[in-house]
């Protein structure tokens, strides 16, 4: 079980959870879009996982029950699909199974803007994942109107605070990722606990590859299976991609090489570089 | 709009579109197959256009009227992507979105070659893109019949004009790409005016990666998005992808490292080189 | 048609099947999981097959007759892939075309775990492919319950002998892969002939790859295409991937780089290099 969060992740506390990710390779089920799931399993290996792409209506919420943590990608959504997502998330919830939700592209098209909310109402994500754009959207109400997935994450703090307050933590994607939990006030007299965590890790070829984000999902999902915080599973994923993607970027001729790179620099991060080389702000 | 051709492309041409296409960052909507969605969304990324994997029947209108081009490519056709096809067509001929089909393995497959010839009836692509024998097969008639993969472009001028004067773009791929395009007598009297582009470069090795044919059509649709011409959309996506296969194949040691190379070149590849390599004939 | 086995192939039958595959450049139809479709692809590519991914159920059937071999693999299945599967290995089965069964995850899944059997009652597979988990679950009965997946081979041959008991060579995965064919006695008096291969190559990268046995699968049905004999068709796979992957592994970094350079090694593996480097058990 995942649990609230009340204090700032240290370096030492991600290279933890990255020693106990390659300990305990935990199961990571995927119900993600079509285009990436082949890299995404490939990036939960190369860290240390061990992916496990069960997205079919019958079999997924079984697979919910027993694995380590779920991944909920919208991206490429099927009738079936969306089926296996309500099933597995119930299964999780049930289960204990934490779970990351990524919300690909809604506010931009009709059909996930309206089931994503109902995907809301089953159970409260562990985590979510998204661009700035999307976190609005995700917020609701005018929030979600106008925001730009090229906007930078400073600027929707005001709606991540609103899906934070219903008990996820929410990392958003950018330049610079902003990770936030909160605890609500429990008298009623306001006062929320905020935990904001900045990582400017990362390189502008993670956004010439097909998926990193959706990756980093993933990978949430991973080290939330083998973490107690979700604060810090939501930032030793982040640093670890965005950690290996400066290593990977450094000898890439461009994202062709950048993306073989990214795969060998996970499989070779220590828990030790990691703690070393991450800033946390 | 792309409107019909009727003068053949310069290699200055060629150069332009690729510093539009970098500038413009075309959103390029693929309703493709299964096998090779993320390779084709990693080549338009590395190349500069910004892909979208919209598929599914309730959302890919929505998107086709927004979307800079749009791809339909038939290889791993499933009732729900079918119905998605049919909608994002209508939509984007509403729209005025330039729309490339890829009819894979049309003629010698019974349901795809059944349906296909409904799809044109919704709307003319802009661009059609296949090999000698889906050509044919596209045609129609004794045309489509006994002509291999295998066969050479120059071989199926004829069914590639019968395509043409229906009003799209014809991309033939080969050892020899043919482009042509075609504007129909409008006096009744015969003497269609044609134009015809060959390019013959490229790399045996494009052979041996899976989806090299189906990352054109994407790059042709990006093309489109921001070309007038449509056959300048036709040769630059051409010369793109053959030009960048050249030089990756001078460095790589199987398939593997090849299709890494491709990519790095499609993002080195600048305007001005593109206009002096291209030799088009 | 593949043949019942009586003898252990030798190195230069393996060899020999090689030279046969370059040759004839099998067409290999993949009815096989989302994750690794392109993967497998390319590896058949690679290898010197031709491959085609035709999974729905109006196509696969007829393309089933005419293709040299077929690969049915239950990772990720669908309603309407299963169906193509059941249509696939009737039609293949009327045709004489050789056919791979890898039976992903059964054991551990409800419904692949009920829907197996019924593909293995409309014909017998060719081959069988999977790891000890897996074979253990095919046999069915107590055999298949409490095996793991990270079993060796040499723990489950005899639920592998009841599974090849009823005409498929069954290849067991594992560090050591195991091959084992089976000739029923006919005099009812017992002594079935059996002949059991095993090759120790291969490196531990190759588990860190998505789709690694996914890929020997369709290798197997490529060779089935161009062998009379199962049991060499299945060695010759096996021997193939597994020997690539120790050069491969030799210039690797990482996952990512080992897996760009397993594809230049297929096709640079010459079926003279085949027959010398390998060692047969």
């Amino acid at each position: 079980m995942t649990h609230a969060t009340t204090a700032t992740p240290t370096p030492a506390d991600l290279g933890d959870a990255l020693a106990r990710l390659r300990e305990r390779q935990p199961l990571v089920q995927c119900i993600t879009n079509a285009v990436v799931s082949g890299w995404t399993a490939n990036v939960l290996l190369a860290t240390g996982a061990a992916p496990a792409m069960v997205d079919n209506p019958l079999e997924a919420p079984e697979f919910a029950a027993i694995a380590d943590g779920l991944l909920v990608n919208v991206g490429t959504p099927t009738e079936a699909t969306l089926e296996a997502m309500r099933a597995a998330i119930s299964s999780a919830d049930a289960s204990g199974t934490p779970w990351v939700l990524d919300p690909v592209a809604i506010g931009g098209l009709g059909w996930r803007t309206a089931f994503v909310p109902e995907l809301l109402e089953i159970a409260t994500p562990t985590i979510v994942r998204g661009n700035a754009s999307e976190i609005a959207a995700l917020a609701g109400g005018a929030g979600g109107r106008g925001v730009e997935s090229t906007d930078a994450p400073e600027q929707v703090l005001t709606p991540a605070r609103t899906v934070a307050r219903r008990g996820s933590v929410v990392a958003i994607s950018g330049e610079v990722d902003h990770l936030l939990a909160l605890t609500p006030s429990t008298d009623g007299a306001g006062g929320d606990q905020e935990v904001l965590v900045r990582l400017g890790h990362g390189d502008p070829l993670l956004t010439r590859v097909t998926g990193a984000g959706c990756a980093l999902g993933a990978l949430m999902a991973a080290f939330a299976g083998v973490c107690d915080d979700a604060l810090t599973a939501a930032a030793a994923a982040t640093a670890t991609l965005t950690l290996a993607a400066e290593t990977a970027a450094e000898s890439a001729r461009g994202p062709g090489s950048f993306a073989v790179a990214l795969l060998d620099e996970l499989s070779l991060t220590t828990p030790d570089g990691l703690a070393e080389r991450v800033h946390l702000a």
